[in-house]
Order: C-alpha cells, then structure tokens, then sequence
C-alpha cells in the first residue's frame, strides 16, 4: 500500500490532509479515488491507514480507518554526520543512509572537502536532500522522517557531541592497524532509546588537527573492519551492522 | 601506496610484470619511476610491495621486495547472485559489494526483471562489471579479486546451489511479516572457510514460482531487518551484517 508522511499538524485523532507535491502523487500518478486506501506517517512515530474521502488538485483529505503500530525503527537514534563529499554522493548516503534507519543527517565542511557550500548553495542542498530522505524513508516504510540539518563546520559539529550519549568517528588508521573491535564495544555499551553520533570524513579522510579536537572533545576512532571503505560506503556499514546488532539478533 | 591486480602467471617468486590499462595509470597517471613502489596482488591471497625496475609504453617490471599477509578477506566467501535490476544499480552492487568483502557476483534474469540482456549484451556488461570490480578491490585493498560471471537463468542459479554450504533468499515478505532471526541463525551455523550464497530479486522482488523452486532446491527465505530495502541494497545490508559478525566479533 501507498505510504506518504504529513506533517504532525495535518494529521487530526480522525482525520488526515495531505497537501504539497504528494497531491499529485496521489491523484495524477497513483490515480486514486474517493474510498481508495493508503498508509500515512506523521513523522513522529505515529502511523495510520486511511481511506480518502475527498479531493481536489491542491489537497486530498482521508479518514484514519486504523493505527498501525511503529516497529520499523532502529532503536538506537543514529545521526550520521558526512564530511562533504564529491559529486552525488552526500544524496547516496542521505538515501542509502534513510532506508538503513537513520535519525538525522549532519553535513560539514571537513578539511578536506573538496567541496565547497556558500550559503545559497547550503539552502538549496539542504532542500533537496530532505525530499530525498522523505522518498527513501516512504518507500522504506519508516515511521520517522530523518531530519536533514544545514551545513556545520567542524567546530559546530564538536559543540553538539556533549547532546548524544556516544560518539564515534570512523578512521582510516584505525583499519589499517588492524584495531577491529572498538565498534562492537562501542555498541554493546548502547542501550535502546541512547542516541549515536557518527562521523565519517570526506574522500582524503580526516586531518590530524581534526582528529585531535574530536577526541579531546570526547569522539571515539573505529574502524569498519579490515577493508578500506569509500567515505560513501563507511554510514551504511555502520548503520547495517548497528541493525544487525540491535534488531536481528534479539 | 597504489595498488594493482595482475593475473598470477604475472607475479613469479621475485618479479612481477604489469601490461594492459595499468601501465597508463602507473606510467601516464601516477607518474612513477623506476626505484618507486606499489603494492600488487595476484588476486588469489598473495600480495607484494614490490619496486619498479623497468617500463616503457606497454609493459612494467618490478622486483618484489615484501610479501604482505594477506588480510582483508571476508572468512565466509559470499557469493551475490543479484535478479537484474534497472539503470545501473548493477554497477552499484559489484562496487560497494566489492567493497564489502564479496567474492563473486552472478547476474541473473528474474522473472521480474525489466531489463534483458541478449548475448552481447551480456558480454559487454561482465567486461564491465569486471573492470569496476578490479578498481574496487584496488581502492579497498583487497587480497582476491571478485568473480564476476555471465548472466544465469534462474534454473542456471539453481543448479549451482549444491556447490555452496549455505544459500539464503533475501525476501520482502519475511521483513513484513516480522521475522528477523533466521539471517542470524544463519550466519552462526556458518564457520570460516564455508561459502554462502545470497539471492536478491530485482525491484519487483521474486515471483512465487521463482520462491518455490528455490525453497525445493535448499534455499532458505530470510530478512534484513524491519526496513524495506531497495534491491540494490539488500546485498550491502547482508555483507556489511557479516563482516560485523565474522570479523569485528571475534
């Protein structure tokens, strides 16, 4: 079945109303009519099937039949945090990253990101990859839509460890020296409900200047296993490993 | 230090001789010299550093002067059979599935396939896939190199599921319906050394029929967690999940 997220607002104790591009979607693509059934998502965990009783070309209203119960979220809140990368890869593993289940998506500027964001670029990026993790996570049948935030710096980024209960940054060095077992401590001291920061540098890796903030300010290096991984690659091992680790092997 | 695959009748007990594309990326891209050094695996577990002594246009000589321990191999080898999909997610599979660890992908035509690939097609496409699998085992610094074979029928699949220790079928249906332990069961009855085969239906997912057979033939149904996962991110899921279970555990 069809699933779309709506804001919390649109959604009443009976009633849903879905306006914006996924009219359309609704109308024109799906073709659906007065009585035709489909999922919605507020984005903050509550998910409800409906059946439409009205609409026209700027907005479509449905009455909630039933509440679905929310089960298709990791149970620690993983952030990723993605030093900027080259091409199309940051909306990679804003997609990849959304139907692994992360909880939000940080940006920032590494110190060897290639890449450059002003401000109007940051805006538009921002935008763009917030649509992207709304098609993933519908599409991935998720209950939460992943917050996607504006650009950090590095310095940014450093003051909001002390808001997550552990933080880890993956490091080259750290697979090369053969250290494989931090990760695993690392997620055997989290527990349902504690919340995650991983950071992943852009193609160069981190700096050495970079990589001594982070850890003064309480950052822990992993490595992914003994293989080199992409900077593309490194959030969705972490984040299907973190599955396995807290929804498979229950 | 750079990295290069050579077939093993290029690497004898002291040197190693490069032809092909690579003499452009040593010579042209790279610009090395004789006196530099790089590193070349032989695609079957060994690998050297080894210091150039010679080129010119089409041909490089090195003198090995280390042998390297081979490491950054998954000890399950996992064998992804991936059900044709559209674009080129396929190309995106064999990369990051190299990436992950992988040690052979088998194309095959799914019933749900959208896409078909005619006798040449199919030829053109495995040069391919086997060119991207080799830049990625370079860039990840892996000891083997992945096989890429030509495109199965399902009924080809089905006949080689006697040759592995294990098969499992990623199915959607298992992910809706709630069941998460079999892929863990699974992945604790393998031990190192053993082989796995791991089959992802295209877009549309498998058939029933295509289900049956599998089933009859020993395959065993499993799921990637309470996500839905796009098809080109079902296998990176499951690789990633073993490499934590295999690897970073121990």
């Amino acid at each position: 079945m069809q699933r779309y997220f709506v804001a919390p607002e649109q959604m009443t104790e009976t009633m849903v109303t879905i306006t914006g591009d996924d009219v359309k979607h609704i109308v024109r693509v799906m073709r659906m009519k007065v009585g035709d059934e489909f999922i919605c998502a507020n984005g903050k965990l509550r998910t409800v099937r409906c059946e439409m009783t009205y609409f026209d070309e700027t907005c479509v209203e449905a009455k909630i039949i039933e509440e679905l119960s929310a089960n298709a979220e990791l149970p620690i809140e993983v952030t990723v945090a993605q030093g900027l990368p080259k091409g199309n890869k940051l909306e990679f593993v804003v997609q990849k990253g959304t139907e692994l289940g992360a909880h939000s998506f940080i940006p920032f500027t590494a110190h060897r990101s290639v890449v450059k964001w002003n401000e109007k670029k940051a805006n538009r990026q921002q935008t763009r990859l917030e649509k992207i993790a709304k098609e993933a996570a519908e599409q991935s049948h998720r209950d939460c839509l992943p917050i996607v935030t504006h650009v950090h710096s590095i310095e940014q980024l450093i003051q909001t460890f002390s808001t997550f209960d552990l933080v880890l940054v993956g490091f080259e060095e750290s697979a090369r020296m053969g250290e494989h077992h931090t990760f695993v401590k690392a997620l055997r001291s989290l527990e349902s409900g504690q919340s995650l920061l991983l950071l992943i540098g852009p193609e160069g890796g981190f700096a050495e200047e970079e990589i001594k903030k982070m850890t003064e300010a309480g950052a822990t290096l992993c490595s992914f296993g003994p293989r080199i991984l992409r900077t593309e690659t490194a959030s969705l091992y972490a984040l299907a490993a973190i599955s396995y680790h807290f929804e498979l092997k229950r």
